[in-house]
C-alpha cells in the first residue's frame, strides 16, 4: 500500500491546498480538544477561507445541533457562518426529511439529548422520547406500563447521557411491533475521549436495542458509514474530487473520506499518531498528513 | 439426530422418573407463568419429593436472591426448602467466593439491583456500586467525576432495572483501568418474556460494556454456560448421569443440560412449541419432551 504523503513546508501546504475546493473538517482533535483551540487554528481556518475554499464542520457528537455547536465555536472565538456545520445530529434529520422523506403523520422515537431534537424540530419532524422519559422511577413501574404508541415509525438512537431503561424498553418495543420502524442511529462510534480518558460512546448506548432485537441498524448517520457523505453530497451538490475530508481517526474519519473517494488529510492532534499510518500492517491510509491543521497558518505570513 | 423422546403416559412417566436423582428444574415456564402456576405443579412436585428426589430450582433471573425466591415460592404455595434455588445472582456469588477466591481486601461493582447484592452479601463478599449508583444527575455531573477505586477487582453485571450512564462509565473505567479486573454476567439473555411480550434482558444490559470495551465477559453465570454448572455440581457434588435438567427454553434449559451431559427434557409450557424440536432443521433436541411438569402428578392418584 502508497505511504501517506507528509506535509511539512509552505510549497508542500500551497500544493496541498490547490487540489480541493471544499474541506470537510472534523472538530474534536483537529480544532480544539474539549475546550482548548488548536494552535493557530484560528488563523488557518482564515487562511482557507482568504483563498476561498468552502468549509463544513462534520462531527459525529450528535449531543449538540447546529444551533449548540455554533455556540460553541463563538464560545472559543472561532469563526463560523451558518450552513458550515453538519453534526450526526442534523445529518439525522437531514436523512429523515429529505433521503427517506419520512412521513409528515409519523414521530420518531428518540434515544439521545436535546442536539437531536433540537435538528429534529428545525426540519420540521414529530418526535416522541428524549426529555420526555429521562424521568423514570422503576419502583412504581411495571413492563405492562409500557403503551404503544402506532404513530412511531422510527427509533433514532444516539449518545445519552440520560439514558435509561424505560427508554431502551420502548425503543425496543417500536421497533420489535410497529410495522417497518425504521432503526437509526447518530453515530457508532464505541468510545469517546473526554478527560483523559475514554468513555462508552453512542455506538455502546445502542447496543443493548441491537442485542435485544439480533437487528443491526437500517442506517447509521455518522462518520465513517456512508448515509452520512450521502446527506452532504446532495446537500451541497459536491464534486468528491475537489473535497478532502480533514480528521484525527482513521477508524472513522479517514475510513470516511476514502469510502467516499474524497482525499484525505490526516493530522496527529488527535487519537492517531504517526506511527499507527507508517506501520507495515498498518490498513486505513490518509493521502496526507500534518502534524497540526493549525501548520498550514504559516503561509498567511 | 435422534428425535426426542415424548412422554405421555404413566409408564412413560415412571420409566423416565427411574433414570435420575436429581432434577434441576428451571422456574419461569415450568414451574409458573409470572405470577401463575402451572396446573398441577404443586402436585408433581410433591411426587418428585415423595420419590425420594433431589430438587433444585435453577434460573437465570438475577433480580432475586435465594431469599427472594423462597419468598416468591411462598406466596405462590409451593413448597420449598433451604438449598432448593440456585439463581444467577446466587451462582455470581458463589462462583466469586468458590471457584475464583475473589481476594477479600477487593470489591465486585454490581450493575444491578438486590438479587445480587443480597447474594454477595451472603457470602461475605464486599461490592460498590448497584443501589449506590442509582440516583445521578447529569446536569451537575462531568466526566472528570468518576473516581476510580482501586479495590474494586471484578465487575459483575446483570439485569439491571435502574440502569443508567453512571454505571456503565463506572464499569467501563473499572475494566479498563484496574489490573485484572474480571468482567462476569450473571446471565446473558438478550430478552425476557413478560405480560405476553418480550424485553431486552440482563445480556442487553450488559452490551455497552462489551461493546465500548470490545471485550467479552471472563464468565457468564447463567445458563446454558458451564460456569454456573461448575458451581452447582461442585455445591451438591452432583453426579450427571443421574440428573436431569428440566426447562422450557432450548437455548438456555436444554443446551445447559446438553453442555453437563445431564438427562435433559423440555416442557411445552413455557416459550419452547413441540414443531420447533420436531422440525428437520432442529439443532437443540432434549432426551425427552412433555406437555406440563404437572401431567406428571398423574402418577399421585
Amino acid at each position: 500500500m502508497s505511504k501517506p504523503v507528509k506535509l511539512s513546508n509552505a510549497s508542500d501546504y500551497e500544493a496541498f491546498l490547490d487540489k480541493y475546493d471544499t474541506f470537510l473538517i472534523d472538530c474534536d482533535g483537529v480544532i480544539w480538544l474539549e475546550n482548548i483551540v488548536i494552535p493557530n487554528l484560528r488563523e488557518a481556518l482564515s487562511l482557507l477561507r482568504k483563498k476561498g475554499k468552502n468549509l463544513l464542520f462534520v462531527s459525529n457528537n450528535s449531543a449538540k445541533s447546529r444551533k449548540g455547536y455554533k455556540k460553541k465555536f463563538e464560545k472559543l472565538n472561532i469563526e463560523i457562518y451558518d450552513g458550515e456545520i453538519f453534526g450526526s445530529a442534523y445529518a439525522s434529520a437531514y436523512y429523515l426529511k429529505n433521503i427517506v422523506k419520512f412521513p409528515s403523520d409519523k414521530k420518531v422515537y428518540v434515544v439521545g439529548n436535546v442536539g437531536i431534537t433540537e435538528e429534529l424540530e428545525s426540519e420540521g419532524i414529530r418526535y416522541a422520547g428524549a426529555a420526555e422519559d429521562v424521568k423514570f422511577d422503576s419502583t412504581d413501574w411495571t413492563f405492562a406500563n409500557i403503551k404503544q404508541d402506532p404513530e412511531v415509525g422510527a427509533v433514532l438512537c444516539g449518545f445519552d447521557i440520560n439514558i435509561n431503561y424505560l427508554k431502551y424498553a420502548k425503543a425496543y418495543t417500536y421497533l420489535r411491533s410497529n410495522p417497518g420502524c425504521l432503526f437509526l442511529l447518530t453515530n457508532d462510534d464505541s468510545t469517546f475521549p473526554a478527560s483523559g480518558s475514554t468513555f462508552p460512546g453512542g455506538g455502546a448506548i445502542a447496543a443493548p436495542l441491537i442485542t435485544a432485537l439480533d437487528r443491526n441498524p437500517d442506517a447509521v448517520l455518522g462518520k465513517p458509514n456512508k448515509p452520512m457523505l450521502d446527506c452532504i453530497v446532495q446537500k451541497l451538490s459536491l464534486n468528491p474530487e475537489r473535497t478532502c475530508m480533514i480528521g484525527d481517526r482513521l477508524s472513522t474519519d479517514i475510513l470516511f473520506g476514502i469510502n467516499g473517494n474524497l482525499g484525505t488529510l490526516l493530522v496527529l492532534t488527535g487519537v492517531t499518531e504517526e506511527k499507527d499510518i507508517l506501520a507495515e500492517n498498518a490498513r486505513i491510509i490518509p493521502d496526507y498528513y500534518i502534524s497540526s491543521l493549525g501548520d498550514i497558518a504559516t503561509l498567511n505570513t
